[in-house]
């Protein structure tokens, strides 16, 4: 007789059951960020990755420096100059399995559980997520089409510290914000860099859209304009490159990275996967870069064009973003996207409904449309598809 | 005027600094447990990446499984139930990055701050280090040369309880055990599963080493003699291979798998590395297995020749492990190698005191010395240096 051992009161206090994730994709997979597939640079990275093991690949029987390989993080300190406008340290690059590793262990430096933190009325819900694991009240602050409006989020700082909930950061993505695809002006940034001195209270800049950029030029980052410590930066290969990859990265004040890395679970990032994007990206960052934004401007613009043809008339608004892989779509109040949603991805469109977004829980007539997967004619199909599956519910209707 | 933003007060009450870690390599590198790096499969592991590629590259674009890659999960069960005797499914197999983030959801899932946790009197220092963390009071389990007394650990239980202190856990290293090198047989495990029924107390096998065999079988596994759930179980592609690829993983029942991957910073671990790892290791396994564990024997042999040669009439003892890559040196009572070992590593010679494996610091006369990384005629002559840097110190004398 096999009896079962009862694991029955001998779980940690702080444990919580987490179920094992399997992404799932519909036929229209508008669901998830995804770079585009066809845009991979597969054969690329195998050459990245030759060169960096003939250069260091008996390395790879070291445990690797814990702030991960050097070649990649030179190569990150020079990218975030030139493209980013703040000078750092290779030293001072961690280098981290994607940007959420990085975003999870400076919340947790940062928060204790019962604290406020502040962001955009709509977050991605995978930090959102996160900040709630850490137990973190978490507080969206109103934004335009522009994101976060300074003189809302000044009187929010001002009314939460009065109230006895003083924020203990500020977590913003200024660029392509997920999910709004909205670029913060750097005349806010300045403003907000300012807020946030007044109010004494240290930002998280979530930069890791930025090289996904295909109209107009990237904005000041807020940690090239403020140098005082204030701002911890994290981005992501994982978005110019490959999920898969699971490479990001974060530059933060020495006293607060030394406080983030004792969260991590992991000893050090990949070594292997680090040598073969180094390898790649110090020889073609540029071209691969235009591959990716002609792909992604094709692919929204389809998107775009398509909502034109099917929502026209019906109140419903889509926004049309600079960059990054997502569109943002409000229809009329009291349109339920979140109760359409596990029934669209049945009929063939999958997205993420605002809800899952929203601090708040008050997302339900938005939803997040992601562009870069599937291809511009699957992206005009798909679109058309959502109309006919919101007409079919009774949920698109010609405005009043 | 550039003021610095302080974080005085700020951080969170869970937080510690964590220094960024830089490995260091002495003259002759008896420091770390390396594998040998001239049987580092770099062009196969090519090989073998490019094979993944071909078959699932573009699923790069994805956010991985959060338990890892199917091939390498489904390759992963087959190899534990050819090697290791127990039948799993590939979706209850979780890779993670390395075998330490397995143990460390797993000691936080299963332990609380102030919790009693029993290893071998001995233990690695990375998980002892992981158990201090977790806040845990690690306590020493009586050894022989065979591993583990099962009389000495139903004792050491039994006085543990009556104290109040019933332990949450026992973590052990069955195979060619780190530090000590030991194995435990089989008749022991079949000992000790029964006397943890009793206690009511679950085993955290770490099995990271079982693929460094070069002389006799491996001993049954604790998870093949137990099919109750009590024994979690993990294991390393990082010896096998390279630490470098930071690849691991474990078997536990679903709730106890279902909190420990509540812990992990990082949301899957690495596709790119995985498709490398499967790629290779579903056409070379054995083949490489013969390469690495030839050249761990040479250099084990070289290591024990040299000692025996200038160590001899000392009353120093050295074991000889069947596998693994270090051997455990026992000095004479009294000889302080935690005090001589940066003294040692700056006259050429790196190695780990045996203090930083013993849970009550009482480890001074021990010291781990890995074989691995040099070759056969670097651990002949960095012995030869240790004897003269033991001499040149005072601590080697002939014994009485």
């Amino acid at each position: 007789m096999t009896t079962t051992f009862s694991y029955s009161g001998r779980f940690s206090k702080d444990s919580v059951e987490t179920a094992v994730a399997h992404p799932t994709h519909a036929k229209y997979d508008f669901g998830t960020a995804y770079p585009p597939p066809e845009t991979a640079p597969l054969n690329e990275l195998v050459e990245g990755l030759i060169k960096g093991l003939k250069r260091e690949g008996q390395d790879l029987v070291y445990y690797p420096d814990s702030n991960g390989n050097l070649a990649l993080r030179e190569f990150t300190a020079k990218k975030l100059e030139v493209d980013r406008g703040f000078k750092v340290d290779p030293e001072d690059v961690f280098i981290c399995a994607g940007s959420g590793e990085a975003n999870y262990g400076l919340i947790l430096a940062l928060t204790d559980p019962g604290c406020t933190v502040v962001t955009e009325r709509f977050v991605y819900s995978g930090t959102l997520g996160q900040l709630r694991n850490a137990g973190c009240n978490v507080v969206g602050s109103p934004i335009d089409d522009a994101g976060l409006i300074p003189e809302a989020l000044d009187e929010l700082f001002t009314s939460l510290t009065a109230a006895g909930n003083k924020p203990r950061m500020l977590y913003t993505i200024p660029e392509h914000q997920n999910p709004t695809g909205t670029t913060l002006p750097t005349g806010r940034r300045r403003q907000i860099v300012d807020i946030c001195h007044k109010h004494d209270i240290p930002i998280l800049e979530d930069d890791c859209y930025v090289d996904l950029r295909f109209i107009g030029n990237a904005q000041e980052s807020f940690r090239a304009i403020d140098q005082t410590g204030m701002v911890s930066h994290v981005a992501s290969y994982s978005k110019l490159l490959l999920p898969g990859l699971r490479l990001g990265y974060f530059v933060a004040s020495k006293e607060v990275r030394e406080r983030a890395i004792g969260f991590r679970s992991s000893s050090a990032a990949n070594h292997f996967t680090s040598l073969a994007v180094e390898g790649f990206l110090s020889e073609h960052l540029q071209e691969h870069k235009d591959n990716l934004n002609a792909s992604l401007h094709a692919k929204r613009d389809a998107m775009v064009s398509s909502f034109g043809e099917h929502f026209g008339g019906t109140g419903a608004k889509l926004s049309e973003p600079e960059g990054g892989c997502y569109t943002w779509l409000e229809m009329p109040l009291g349109t339920d996207m979140t109760a359409l949603r596990d029934k669209a991805f049945d009929a063939g469109v999958g997205y993420q409904a605002g809800s899952i977004f929203a601090p708040n829980n008050d997302g339900d007539n938005y939803a997040r449309l992601c562009f870069g997967y599937e291809s511009p004619e699957k992206n005009r199909e798909g679109m058309a598809l959502l109309a006919q599956i919101l007409d079919d519910n009774g949920m698109l209707k010609a405005a009043d």
